[in-house]
């Protein structure tokens, strides 16, 4: 069962890397890391850099397709490379899917056309213009495509999708293998529980990693 | 400030990612992934690779120390390079933290003696022996040292860590950031939560990874 996980320049690493923790430890999981070129591949942060074991001319199948998201998704949207390695490989796979602003790649690519979707809460009011429905929802499953919301969505969009492919048994073990028991010290992990100053901080931060202040 | 992400060969890949997901939006951070030499180190799986920007030679102090686990761990616990780094930094450090086994590697370089300190689940029983105190919780802060159970519990103490050093309201916007509301699809996290032969499907597929079957 081959995962192939996109990579590109100022992708956010955990929501590539929250999936990969929970699918990788699926029986018979190949996962391999694409990218445009075989390279290394920075995070919007820049301190953290993945590699990437193939490149797209060389992955035409995946039974799983991921895209994560991050502030490098925009530049992404119009990058023939990925959108096109999207279009080819879209056919072939069991699951399309998706963490975080990864969904606004799938949309580019045609992908959520009519289709229930989810993004990073940010994010929300642009999955529209990309022929989407968005809908609330921390995981979308509809059909064979799955979106999820922000970054650490992608855990839990990794364990629904490991119930899929392996049974529930599987997935709980693989939950209870990664100590998946969260506790955080704060309850402020949506809009709708965060005071209005917490989401000020937010929409600052954001911007100041969009505009890759945050990477130099 | 400088937060220094100890890599070395099968180390697990969320222990890393997820604590340095939260970390790295502090005001002011400047993130390095420290390995014995700059070059990648591949996880567990084998499958991703991160790359260390420095060297533990470079790396002479840090304010926040972080030790991930992995299989890679019990090797690592004998190996001077990463042991030696561990306690010439840990003097200067504000903060010396682990992640899952990385609790082990701390407790080999001595930083563990008579602390109270968690590590993963599976792995309790090795805590004692280092001269450690376990302690059945998410995230142990004692002093400076804070350790934390397995895998994914690296995101509560990037989170808890986050409020000491920036304040509560800055930990509450990365949270918002990253999205954690978690929202796992089983309540099976923990092995006082999951059912016996859950536990046993761990215990079988830690045994392959450890044995690095599961690498091939």
């Amino acid at each position: 069962m081959r995962i192939a996980i996109a990579l590109f320049d100022r992708f956010t690493a955990l929501d590539a890397v929250g999936p990969y923790e929970v699918l990788s430890r699926l029986p018979g999981a190949e996962v391999v890391f694409v990218g445009v070129e075989k390279r290394i591949f920075r995070t919007d942060i820049g301190a953290l850099a993945l590699l990437a074991g193939a490149s797209f001319a060389e992955i035409d199948h995946a039974d799983v397709l991921l895209v994560p998201g991050g502030p490098g998704t925009r530049a992404m949207m119009s990058d023939e490379a990925l959108v096109g390695w999207v279009k080819r490989v879209h056919p072939t796979t069991q699951w399309t899917t998706s963490v975080c602003t990864g969904s606004l790649v799938l949309g580019a690519a045609g992908v959520l056309a009519g289709v229930d979707a989810v993004t990073h809460w940010g994010a929300m009011h642009e999955l529209a213009a990309l022929g989407a429905n968005p809908v609330e929802e921390r995981v979308v499953v509809r059909g064979k495509i799955v979106t999820a919301a922000g970054v650490s969505a992608g855990i839990d969009m990794g364990l629904t999708l490991a119930a899929r492919l392996a049974g529930e048994d599987f997935a709980k073990a693989i939950q209870l293998g990664i100590e998946y028991d969260p506790q955080p010290p704060f309850d402020a992990g949506h809009p709708r529980k965060a005071a209005p100053e917490i989401v000020e901080i937010v929409a600052r931060m954001a911007l100041d990693r969009q505009q890759g202040s945050a990477a130099a």
